[in-house]
């Protein structure tokens, strides 16, 4: 019998399991079949996914005359960490479709579909699995299809237990109906949609927060007024607002009263609602029309962070903003309350420079 | 003066770097742009990128009468692991590339756009720009707009100097010439296209057996007959199929002579053909029928590796199969050829249960 050194080297060997792989990619099948439409053609065993445009037929419920696609990329970023050290997958799937499909909307495109890029050190069917099935409930309450993905056993990359997730998703908009930060006017409120946290940016500082004043994420913490762990209370997932925005846009197909959107991540809503404006409008942001989410003066406090920092980094408690022309505003608002947003209006335009003002 | 430990912590403190990630996004520009053909919207500063569709127009060369979006998402595993140790970032970019637009083309695709997903866990700007750059350069070959990506910058799950790279492609095929298993008839003949070596699977496999073997991947190796180190032979990127095949789709556009196609990459030449068979049929393979790339044997005989393996792991010379009508063979593999690929015979379809047969 050869010994150990003369043993044929495997991949198995080597820390990858074809078969595993194979294994897991069956089980995730039945989350994906459940965000199909009838424009997905199933191609099991297939190298790619295909999604049938369908412009002849009634399905596809708007009429594009000069479609354009829409794409955009996004992770969770170190959100993932926290997830692990909770032991909490059950989140951060949606994280992850949500930070690409509310990137979309802000185009004004409807989603279409989403792929996930799943990367570990050696796989946990488990974790991957809730991962999954979390993107397969996002995908599906977006109206988007969870078309195809990939999970990479990366042992040397990524150490045991260490998790990394992409997303993709594809949309498609009508030309003249894309936003177009042209359109926004002087006049023009800003609306601004409720966070439900943290979401998915900042969480490198959140984690130094924590490990500064030493707080477990698995403990609960006083200061919270939760009965959930501090880490299970910060991985509340990010807030889907494609449904919602979809919705708004379709409901006011003719008249263009939505003139621009800002999807808060890193950056804060500076960073972010500044991607809204042209050269010649300021946003003037009332900084008190707003409670902050709890969490971030828990934070702030915890980390002795300064305002500047928290307002760079974090959403601080506005993950959406909808710029919309001054008499539609109550009824963009009344819509979105009643798709469940909390809406309120934090600032309007003015003549400027393509600046925010925070006062 | 605070003293470390009472001063507000930022974001720079936690590892993150908001400017220098702005400053790597205005440096990858100019290699996106590269890329834009007319149907790219330029959208700086946007949430997402637009890309149109056309179909009114004369710029899409093809009249699509039921468009089928074909989308898939792939990385590059653990060769980035290799690339690090060698200091070699030439050509990963090239394979990110390569391994989601060979997939897109297997279904008849025709690739439009390409998103990348690059996380390391302290952003080194000029290895990233180096994936980018080569990301680039394959986007430009195959005809696809790099129309979007995400940095991420997260210290905690990458140590420093890891990267990991994601690649999500998006291509249009016309419904009925989409590849369908169901046409592949005994009779028809397997083409096989030279590979490049290695290409983008099994890197965890020739690590260990470098590792294994004592053998440092920047030295030199005398079996290896290259002045290349044995790193930067190994690093050789993933050949794009995609230019050629396309191409060969598009001078075949009324007969459907191609019966079906694969992209040989983990699972092998076996583990991949199968996938475009139905259960009719086998495809009879004539080991002998080619040479294998000399850097198989190289690994084969370093890692004391078993043929079954090496079969199970590698492409082992052929990185694309193309399954055509008999009668079409000859041209076929001559259009082939002036396209720059090495093409032979390597098996013919045959009456069966859908499986390979390795003779």
């Amino acid at each position: 019998m050869p010994d150990s050194n003369s043993k044929p080297l495997t991949y198995a060997d080597a820390g990858v399991s074809i078969d595993e792989g194979d294994r897991f990619v069956g089980l995730i099948g039945s989350a994906m079949r459940r965000t199909f439409g009838p424009r997905v053609i199933d191609n099991p065993g297939g190298f790619a996914g295909l999604f049938r445009l369908d412009y002849n037929e009634k399905l596809f419920k708007r009429n594009y005359k000069e479609p354009v696609l829409v794409a955009c990329a996004d992770g969770v970023g170190t959100k993932i960490k926290l997830a692990a050290e909770c032991n909490n997958y059950a989140g951060i799937g949606v994280d992850l479709v949500a930070m690409n499909v509310n990137d979309l909307v802000v185009q004004g495109a409807e989603p279409l579909f989403f792929l996930d890029y799943i990367a570990t050190g050696k796989l946990d069917p488990e974790h991957a699995l809730a991962v999954v099935e979390g993107v397969s409930r996002a995908c599906k309450e977006c109206g988007a299809a969870l078309l195809g993905g990939e999970t990479a056993e990366m042992p040397g990359v990524y150490a045991p237990g260490v998790m990394d997730l992409a997303g993709f998703s594809v949309g498609v908009v009508e030309l003249d109906r894309a936003t177009d930060p042209e359109r926004v006017e002087p006049g023009d409120v800003v609306l601004g949609l409720a966070s439900d946290g943290v979401h998915s940016n900042g969480f490198t500082l959140v984690r130094a927060i924590l490990e500064k004043a030493g707080v477990d994420p698995n403990d609960t913490h006083p200061d919270l007024e939760s009965d959930k762990s501090v880490g299970d209370e910060l991985l509340t997932p990010t807030r889907l607002y494609a449904p919602s925005i979809v919705k708004l846009l379709r409901e006011y197909k003719v008249k263009k009263i939505v003139s621009g959107m800002a999807h808060i991540t890193g950056g804060g809503l500076e960073g972010n609602l500044v991607r809204a404006l042209h050269d010649g409008v300021d946003a003037e942001i009332q900084r008190g029309s707003w409670a902050p989410h709890p969490v971030f003066p828990f934070l702030q406090s915890l980390g002795g962070v300064e305002d500047e920092e928290m307002d760079r980094v974090f959403n601080m408690g506005v993950g959406y903003c909808v710029i919309v022309r001054p008499s539609f505003a109550d009824s963009v608002a009344a819509k979105l309350r009643k798709s469940g947003e909390r809406v309120l209006q934090i600032g309007t335009i003015v003549n400027g420079t393509g600046r925010i003002r925070l006062s």
